[in-house]
């Protein structure tokens, strides 16, 4: 064991743990319907340690959490989604138009717990390994650890949703962190009110799954 | 069943799952040591599709995955990674600078799979659902798909490491794939020489873990 009490021993997973992992894969969704029992904060705040086993570029750990409890914030931040929402659905005419109206894209209403997550453009650790060539790197890093997150929500009943209908210059300012911080998501956790394999928007007629021999090619 | 024969209700993972799975988080590491026997094309393959269950912005699927494998453009891409690692070598100075000499940034070496990702800019799915306010959503669903991808590997015992100190626009023009198409990563990918618990740069004295306390704000 190390000293932390893990195991020192790299672990082998077997095939029952890694068809039980591809089911946590396809049954990983992006929840949008909520029940508004809260979550118990020591599970979010387990939920955000497992995020940073993620990898990052140069160990940077560029990620930040910003926990939104406050109703006056999160009554803003939901004005700035309808904003938004009501511009993107000015890019639609027509059968799609109408469509677009029908879908629930946030779950903003209800999430017991709202995450805003950052990328902090001048995170103190890395000394900058990794990024030079590609600086969106970090804003990747922090990617990375927000799906861990959800594999690790899931796993644990709870669903996570992915706002990005959003401003993401006044996310900043609405909550006040530093403007070296890069705005990545805001995340609505909480326990969804219903499970599905297929992605909401499949299963409203928005957008299939592709075939995913189109995506490769050989060089 | 549903018609593609995976169950239809929703999963519960048990504690065991649970542990095993934080166990997969901690043992992902970014390899860059690598053994030259082959991976079977058909895992690789599979890996892929697993990637694939990832979430992407309006159902759009950008990821379009490279497999590189002509010596000369693998010889060329090692140029550019020497090239672009040589110049950040320049941006360190006495102590640091020694360091990250002596430090092993990649596998492109020996890695016997070698993927080059992309995200589709002008993808033909999701008809830009989610993406108005922040283009950079696509970007962030390749790399969601990539964190994916890199777990799916290790619970197969195969490694993956992510190499970003490259050109990005350059690997675009040597892999002959639309300039509408951004470069988003390159990974080795192979049957690890070595397993560790540590990262390989808190290993080699570069960056510690930080507390992940400090990373959480409340507003």
């Amino acid at each position: 064991m190390t000293r932390d009490g893990q195991p020192s021993q790299p672990p082998v997973f077997d095939v029952a743990f890694r068809d039980e992992l591809k089911q946590l894969f396809r049954w990983r969704r992006d929840v949008r319907r909520f029940r508004t029992d809260p979550v118990d904060s020591s599970l979010i705040k387990e939920l955000i340690s497992t995020a940073a086993l993620s990898p990052s570029v140069g160990n940077s750990q560029p990620w930040r959490f910003v926990n939104v409890a406050d109703p006056n914030r999160r009554a803003i931040i939901r004005e700035n989604f309808e904003r938004a929402n009501a511009s993107a659905l000015g890019d639609f005419s027509g059968e799609r138009a109408k469509l677009y109206a029908t879908l629930k894209l946030d779950g903003l209403d209800k999430a017991p717990v709202q995450l805003a997550v950052f990328s902090d453009t001048q995170t103190p650790h890395g000394y900058g390994l990794g990024s030079r060539t590609m600086p969106e790197t970090l804003a990747y890093s922090v990617v990375g650890a927000i799906q861990t997150m959800w594999l690790a929500a899931r796993a644990r009943g709870i669903g996570l949703g992915w706002v990005s209908i959003l401003n993401p210059t006044e996310l900043t300012q609405i909550l006040k962190v530093p403007n070296t911080w890069q705005f990545i998501a805001y995340l609505c956790i909480g326990h969804p009110e219903e499970e599905h394999l297929d992605p909401e928007l499949v299963r409203h007629g928005w957008q299939d799954r592709a075939d995913i021999s189109e995506f490769i090619l050989n060089r």
